[in-house]
């Protein structure tokens, strides 16, 4: 598929040095990643279909599944300029590489415009062509919006708590995350198997979007509560000055003098600072309310999913491999 | 129009400041240009219908022409990021305003985003909706592979006159510039009249590229040897180490002492380097080769428009009057 993008790219007499450079951002851009979201695609139609997929089948979901792994890439590439990210998958992120800097940013449409080119490559003869372009249109902005939300929410350098609410951060998580991690995938997977019916959208919307915020609800509490030997990671939440669900319910929990210590040490990048923050955590004991929060939360996904009407083709399989994915992880 | 854009905004419940910022950010990057580009839609709908427009006539044209200044806009936000530039249409460039910053980068990406919204809003049941969708991706990322080009050949920094060639010059002028401010106008106004035939896109393609090319060789030009007054700025391209169409061609004429003299001075943030490269450009005779460049190719033009076969609804008018609006243009 690196190849189809590329063979077109080649259509435009593109000179040598050009080509070979956009084949290495498509490579470092595109690889390296758990591929976790662009898999979820031909897992998602290998359950609605409820058997394994044929030679072509799988050719089609996999390359949806690609088309997913490149708007992450854009997504991920502008990120890390935006935030002044250091590493990326173990990496120098993109725009630290040699030689490319703000070329990132060119780099990164770039990586937006392979989307489309496989989807009229693969997909100008499938029913829902139109449909398919409008859906990542859509996500596309969604995620845009969600990452404006956050960009203007928690800037790096300001901390400003008043900033913070739990509205905003629902709002940031399901824009930024849930669409195009949870919704993207299952809707990529409806329409390829041409069964994506407003009702069968609908439901996976409300289930996936509910599932994306409660992923995100535990990546923020893995980052502070987590075990770094198992996430792979030591989280800098607190020093990042993030948005987080953990920082929010501590707003709304603090008692006045309380708050003040946020204020005083939220977004400070020293660990000193950081220290204060977690203490405090703890004596909110956001852990247990963690607890209380993911029991609640997924006794109601599951409600959800109990009520799923299968008769036009949705599977609750695929929202049950979903959840089994995510409850209860610990990286 | 932008009415349109920001209530599709609304529609996700966009919190107030987001919605603000996305205003703010339309607002100023849209507007305070020439139009030039936008403004041809209408005018090549109305050349086609040979008549004034009425007035649905004239919103569609003009919804499209926004979309082309939408791209413009994109465009030029991540252009002046990635150049470090510092002034845009006589203000400061967006992101260095106040509190945009790195932000402009996801600003960017929401314009374009912005594109599709007016799209799916106002030619949903039109029938070449999926073909203006194709080709506002195709034309955008041909836009984005010669600003790669561009961005490989001309980096700030480095000054290395052997990247430079005219082939590479040709390759950046068409995919960066002429497609999206020639081509995309007058196809976008065959799409809309239902008589993009291939044969008229190709007609089209072949001469607005040809103009393309023309119209910024003029303006390399014209960066040199106009004059400040009438262009309204003062050029820059022999300091900003651009491979433009006039150290090109120096480049082809010069001996061997001539070529050093424009390694030592050319794409140096000096004056007096500067002054010794336009020294052998008057030595070279460049101006002069640019008349001789100049009649020829307009001749050239004249023959492929004279050629055009208007049986299918292409009209000779259309071509013609872009042609007057940029030969012998001193602005
Ligand atoms: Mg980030
Ligand atoms: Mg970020
Ligand atoms: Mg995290
Ligand atoms: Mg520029
Ligand atoms: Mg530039
Ligand atoms: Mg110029």
């Amino acid at each position: 598929l690196e190849a189809d993008i590329l063979d077109w790219a080649k259509q435009y007499n593109l000179p040598q040095q050009q080509l070979e450079w956009y084949q290495k951002s498509l490579q470092a851009n595109t690889l390296g990643g758990k591929c976790n979201r662009g898999m979820s695609v031909p897992d998602s139609v290998s359950l609605l279909l409820d058997k394994p997929l044929s030679e072509e089948e799988y050719f089609q979901a996999a390359a949806l599944g690609w088309m997913v792994e490149l708007l992450q890439a854009f997504f991920l590439v502008s990120d890390d300029m935006m935030d002044g990210s250091i590493t990326r998958r173990g990496k120098p992120c993109w725009y630290r590489q040699e030689g490319v800097g703000m070329i990132a940013i060119n780099d990164a449409f770039m990586l937006e415009a392979g989307i489309y080119t496989l989807l009229r490559k693969h997909f100008k003869t499938h029913p829902s062509y139109v449909e398919l372009m409008e859906l990542f249109h859509e996500v596309t902005l969604q995620t845009e919006l969600g990452q404006l939300c956050d960009l203007l929410t928690a800037p790096d350098d300001v901390v400003n708590l008043d900033n913070f609410s739990l509205e905003k951060y629902t709002f940031i998580v399901i824009y930024k995350t849930a669409y195009y991690s949870f919704y993207l995938p299952v809707a990529l997977a409806l329409h390829m198997l041409n069964i994506a019916t407003p009702e069968n959208l609908k439901q996976s919307e409300d289930i996936l979007i509910a599932m994306g915020e409660y992923f995100q609800v535990q990546d923020d509490y893995l980052d502070n509560f987590g075990n770094p030997e198992h996430i792979g990671k030591i989280g800098t939440d607190i020093m990042d000055n993030k948005c987080s669900w953990l920082v929010n319910q501590a707003l709304k929990l603090a008692t006045p003098e309380q708050r003040k210590i946020l204020e005083a040490h939220y977004g400070r990048k020293d660990k000193a600072h950081e220290a204060e923050v977690k203490k405090l955590y703890d004596e909110l004991k956001l852990e247990q309310l963690y607890q209380q929060y993911e029991e609640k939360r997924v006794g109601e996904i599951r409600t959800m999913i109990a009520a799923i009407d299968e008769s036009n083709g949705l599977k609750k399989s695929i929202f049950e491999a979903f959840l089994s994915k995510i409850y209860k992880r610990s990286k």
